[in-house]
């Protein structure tokens, strides 16, 4: 099931954000941010947040939010994140699809990822067979904890009503 | 000459900022902010903020600050605004040329610019001119004023200290 998430519903994400950020391998989040700083940025600034739940536990997440602000508001933004225990289950998928039906319910023409760390394979392959196009790649943005600077990418889907 | 900006250099400086903003042909800001959001976006939210100044007044100014956190924020970010009155007289060269200094002085590695509207021909060509290069092209992410939904391009430098 996939509903809103609440603050409860992070704290019990928290230790799988938290394992997330300090891998530094997909993420551009400080890797020793606090819950509450995580919460602001994971739950607050983004116009909504949803989590997957299966038998009351949180197996992943996503917000939403514009891209930018104006006149660039009709592209959207989003970030997903799953527990370790439960990738591999095509929960990503699911998040990213309802995220896309989210997006066009609340007026956005186009969603971007601005930064997919190109070390990331399954993320990038997961996003091109959901219809998201690499249009840009920043030389060596991201500091991964085990190779160093590598890529990132840029990818974009147009949406339609 | 190029100093930090001070509150009351932005109060001077706000005319020409709601300008342009108001234009709705260069920046992916809300063209009804208040100067209070304005003053928290352009000199608070960044990490140093300066202005060309010349007899007095304000003619330019700048921002600069990480266009990511975490593991990717050796990446910097700058905006450049210019007043009409002083436009074609190379200011947003020198608060460039300023820019990438500061950025080598801050211990960036590199300065990415999101969103470059892509009818604003003299911003492409100058930062081109200046070692930019568009690495990606957002379709119709800007909706201009006068022109309607244009595309916005990436562009990035890599810096050397």
């Amino acid at each position: 099931m996939i509903r809103e998430m609440t603050k409860s519903d992070f704290e019990a994400f928290w230790p799988c954000f938290e394992t997330v950020i300090q891998a530094q391998e997909t993420y551009a989040f400080d890797p020793k941010m606090s819950f509450e700083e995580a919460y602001e940025l994971w739950c607050i600034m983004p116009m909504k947040t949803f989590v997957f739940e299966e038998n009351q536990q949180i197996l992943g997440s996503y917000y939403i939010k514009p891209n930018a602000m104006g006149p660039g508001n009709h592209v959207c933004n989003c970030g997903y994140m799953v527990t370790e225990a439960a990738r591999g289950k095509g929960i990503a998928k699911r998040l990213c699809e309802h995220s896309q039906d989210q997006a066009m319910t609340l007026g956005f023409e186009a969603m971007q990822f601005n930064a997919v760390v190109s070390s990331n394979e399954v993320a990038v392959q997961l996003w091109q067979k959901l219809g998201f196009k690499i249009i840009g790649t920043i030389p060596r943005a991201y500091r991964h904890g085990k190779l160093g600077h590598v890529d990132s990418y840029i990818m974009y889907k147009a949406l339609r009503a």
